[in-house]
């Protein structure tokens, strides 16, 4: 076992995040020290498993995590490497650039060679430490953002850190971050607040009628107000050009609303769902190209309801149906979309099941 | 039994909508013909249980039910009033005032009596016969838009269709149909559009960082683009001053940016996160009122755990929780947030379990 140490570890800010990784950590078989401004926090997290209350004397400690919020990330990472003199220093946080920019100017005289930023991709529009869990990273995706100064001690810990909590590992510059993140966390949470927003100002009668769209939409503006303002503050270098680019679009959109022949609201629209298509499926793997089953359209009530209990029996999911049409023969087919490894199997069981199949 | 009649029913429009509608008049026991433009989608609505693609005689017919695209709602509308003179005609349609409007303008010497709107407020992001279910409407809000010139005898007749549906009947005028839906749906489904539409200009690498609040706000935007142009350009009337009020909040949002000394972000954020708690909870019931039950926090490690189990274990859901901080006393206390009618009894079993509850 070469591997370098991990613990005892010191988590500095006992809510959501920080109690989360405590909880791992332990899990882990190390040893946790918890610290909060307020105690009730670290004592919640503590008695939930997340670590204990008692000081690690400050030689034995190897690593800090700082999981405090934004706008005092730079100021307790900094006094956290004055105060663990041979500790690697981390922050959780969700902004990496700018805390790194607050470091190096305010803290000239902290070295930083033994601090690396990470920012473990997992949340919850819950808060606090009550929220934690010891599975919170598992298979998340967990980015480190070294900087020039950092050393590769500093880096190996962290990245030790990130497997140990179940993480995926990616390594980013800090501001490559930052603007990823506007992307794909903050603009979106924008989105959906500005949503939110504007239902104050909707008639009781009216909400009646929301369905689970309105509510998918704005789901992730119930979070923390608090919070999330000191996340698109701290970000907002990097979010105003989103902003700018999304409220040009609106503009379109509003322009193409008084003109019937402009094809602006559907080029937009076409957009929207290529959009939705861009983003990874889950663990970051790509969509898959499917096979197609292509039978013919019987005339018999109740046949495609047979059909369907037919594919789902032979143990192959039905990914996608869509029905082609032969305006010449004047008979329609349907095309199920399968997984592409169980094509040539499916075609035969359903010809053997009495299916007309192309 | 008093109640008139409700079919035979001829369907017109075999996609989603119309399928469903067929598939749960069916098994009401109605009959039902279903019709579409393309012979394909009705034989397969029909094979998949929604009805028969056999003509029903046209003074047999008692109810036509239109579920055609937006753009041709007016005046397929308009030709089963004229090809069925004695049968009431209504659409499901999600915009009610402009087609009304339509009819008015266009069909001047169609006696509109006989005809009422609705919409039934259920989808799905999928569309066509093939994800047609029989139980689509069951508990949705079904939204009836009665007219100046309504008939009883159709407005019985549609109220009854909503009822055999299983769908929950609510009464609007067209115009504030018109304006509830720009509020709670295609502004959503916009906002949702801007988002998914903005992630093409979005580097790869970048998407890997998404989490499940981006897939929440883009969700719907996976919906057929060609459906939703046309509720977007046939509701613009109502949909125009929602988008520029959100236009006009994102300005605030972008000027808030450059100046960091302003609670406009803060303020915002609030906003929305009491516009999400505005929408009603499932069925239209209004949020509850939680009792809290307190609890001392105690200081050894699983205690916490423990009486999450003890109160799980008493068949009471934790609604939310919360920590209480004492500065003085330097204990903290925790707030458990349950339906108020179990709080005594649980007030006794935690005392009884050990716990000490304030």
């Amino acid at each position: 076992m070469n591997q370098p140490a991990l613990g005892p570890v010191v988590v500095i800010g006992a809510g959501l995040l920080g109690a989360s990784v405590g909880a791992a950590l332990t899990d882990f078989g190390e040893r946790v020290q918890l610290r909060d401004r307020i105690v009730s926090h670290a004592r919640v997290a503590a008695t939930l498993g997340a670590g204990s209350l008692a000081p690690i004397p400050e030689g034995e400690v190897n690593l800090v995590v700082v999981a405090v919020p934004p706008t005092a990330l730079a100021s307790v990472v900094a006094e956290a490497l004055l105060e663990y003199p041979s500790a690697v220093v981390t922050d959780v946080g969700s902004v990496k650039g700018t805390v790194l920019r607050q470091l190096e100017e305010h803290f000239g005289d902290v070295n930083l060679a033994r601090y690396v930023g990470c920012h473990p991709m997992a949340g919850s529009h819950l808060s606090g430490p009550v929220t934690a869990r010891p599975d919170l990273f598992v298979d998340r995706t967990w980015a480190i953002t070294p900087h020039r100064a950092t050393a590769e001690r500093a880096m190996e810990t962290v990245r030790r850190l990130g497997e140990a909590c179940g993480g995926r590992v990616v390594i980013l510059d800090p501001d490559d971050h930052d603007a990823a993140v506007a992307r794909v966390s903050h603009l979106p949470h924008l989105m959906s607040v500005l949503m939110a927003d504007h239902l104050l100002d909707v008639p009781a009668e009216h909400l009646g009628l929301a369905g689970q769209g309105v509510r998918d939409v704005t789901r992730i503006a119930g979070s923390d107000p608090v919070l999330w303002e000191q996340i698109i503050t701290t970000n907002a270098r990097a979010l105003r050009p989103e902003l700018e680019g999304v409220r040009a679009r609106l503009e379109q959109v509003i322009d193409a609303l008084d003109n019937p022949s402009s094809d602006r609201v559907r080029s937009v629209l076409e957009g929207a769902r290529a959009g939705t298509r861009r983003i990874p499926g889950k663990h970051g793997t790509p969509l898959v190209d499917y096979a197609h089953v292509v039978v013919e359209i019987p005339d018999t009530p109740g046949a495609l309801a047979k059909l369907f209990a037919d594919i789902s029996r032979a143990g192959v999911n039905i990914e996608d149906v869509s029905i082609e049409h032969d305006p010449v023969r004047r008979v329609g087919s349907l095309s199920v979309a399968v997984d592409p490894a169980r094509k040539d199997e499916l075609d035969h069981l359903m010809r053997d099941a009495g299916w007309f199949v192309a």
